[in-house]
């Protein structure tokens, strides 16, 4: 089983109760990468036997550091409506909480339909070479990452654009998913980093991901790469915003994902 | 006391228990306005006691139409952290629930600081005549609505782009806050009547908005007009997104804030 799955691997307690536990391969600067842990929480819904349609949206509130060791969730359907679903999510150790989210799941049924913006022009991730963690962060080697724009600032160089675009996939490669795509949301690292051409204590606080692609286009994308594209509109008194967009390699536009990130600069 | 004010006029019953109740003067097509939820949800927790901080991220998430009448509102500080506080939020009727939020407040303090993006080109509000609702919506009359952009496609003409922009505030004016920013948030007709040129069942299910702006800039808004520009990026299978943005008359960058909108169409 690769680390993704791994991370994933939930014993289920009582109802709506999963345990699980940190893998040092998913370790960050504190705690474990944000999209491990967002990723988790989707799987912990997925897992539950009344769960009704699948992902359209979710948000996740990073309360405090996880620490290395297990956790407990707890998943709670507040709504099941006759197409779609709503729950509250909270993660913590030992009583106490360190993330909570809430999540809608829905049917999807045909309509008119529509991308109206475009995807940035990339050349191939053949074409690029695979990145390397700059401060050694573990977690990076789950990801085959190839920056296509806005790379890590490590030459100390400011740029007056926030965007970075890169392809991402999982390290082993394995099919796409809602979990997976959940966590590729939370690949871009802090805007201001790029912003400042140096870095500073930042983390996200709240991310929210809405899922454009039902499970059949998800999984039309088997293994591939994802073109992931990410700016910020606001950077204000310890605060910035992030919105960004996620593509599959035919070009549809699997999801769009917003956060709020905290600073010290 | 304008009905703004009147909507957020809430009891305090125990300790994170508030009731309140429905005023027809906010009705929409089924239930009142989501922004006017909204706003109760932040005014909800503003009224905390034990509140630390400002408004940072909101989401929330439309469960059930709210009936006519009385309300509860439960909250829960989940984590309080030295610079910022995290909240769930649960708007029930007779036990049944209607809403749920999370929040998180925060202290702000000096930092770097850039606005990335410009505010989209706009007569003055004087230069552009008021919107009148067009299916007698009656909760428009509690706004100033002008549109430069985007209107609703009363004539039946679809538009190649969901991109509406527009000046709004209070009716009658009242100073900016926090909770009216909030409504505003939610100021925007659905994505799909503009792009398809008709009217079709439609509702946000999930909004969430990130103050960029603190007590000080919102208050320097005085009670006039917010410019608040919105598109939509994916529709497919019954869902799109929107991402909108709130600028202060004087170019400030108050908010921004996104939704999940099911449609049928």
């Amino acid at each position: 089983m690769n680390f993704f799955d791994k991370a994933l691997d939930l014993d289920s307690a009582d109802e709506g109760h999963l345990r699980g536990h940190t893998l040092p391969e998913w370790a960050n600067m504190v705690g474990p990468f944000g999209g491990i842990t967002a990723a988790t929480l989707v799987r912990a819904i997925e897992a539950q036997p009344d769960v009704h349609g699948q992902p359209v949206a979710l948000t996740v509130n990073y309360l405090a550091p996880i620490a290395d060791g297990d956790f407990d969730i707890h998943t709670r359907a507040v709504k099941t409506n006759r197409s779609n679903q709503h729950w509250i999510v909270e993660l913590s150790q030992d009583g106490e909480p360190k993330t909570s989210a809430t999540a809608v799941f829905g049917l999807r049924r045909d309509t008119w339909a529509d991308t109206e913006i475009t995807a940035p022009q990339a050349p191939a991730p053949a074409e690029i070479e695979r990145a390397q963690s700059p401060f050694g962060v573990v977690w990076f080697d789950n990801y085959d990452l190839r920056f296509v724009d806005g790379a890590m600032p490590v030459h100390g160089a400011a740029s007056d654009s926030s965007t970075t675009t890169l392809w991402v996939r999982n390290n082993p490669p394995r099919p796409m998913d809602f979990a997976s795509l959940t966590a590729v949301s939370d690949i871009f690292y802090p805007r201001a980093f790029l912003r400042r051409g140096h870095f500073m204590p930042a983390g996200t606080i709240s991310m929210t991901v809405y899922f454009h692609a039902g499970a059949h286009e998800i999984a039309a994308q088997g293994d591939g790469f994802v073109l992931a594209t990410a700016r910020a509109q606001r950077f204000s008194r310890g605060y910035f915003d992030q919105s960004a967009q996620l593509w599959g390699r035919n070009g549809t536009l699997l999801a769009t994902t917003h956060q709020i990130v905290y600073f010290k600069d």
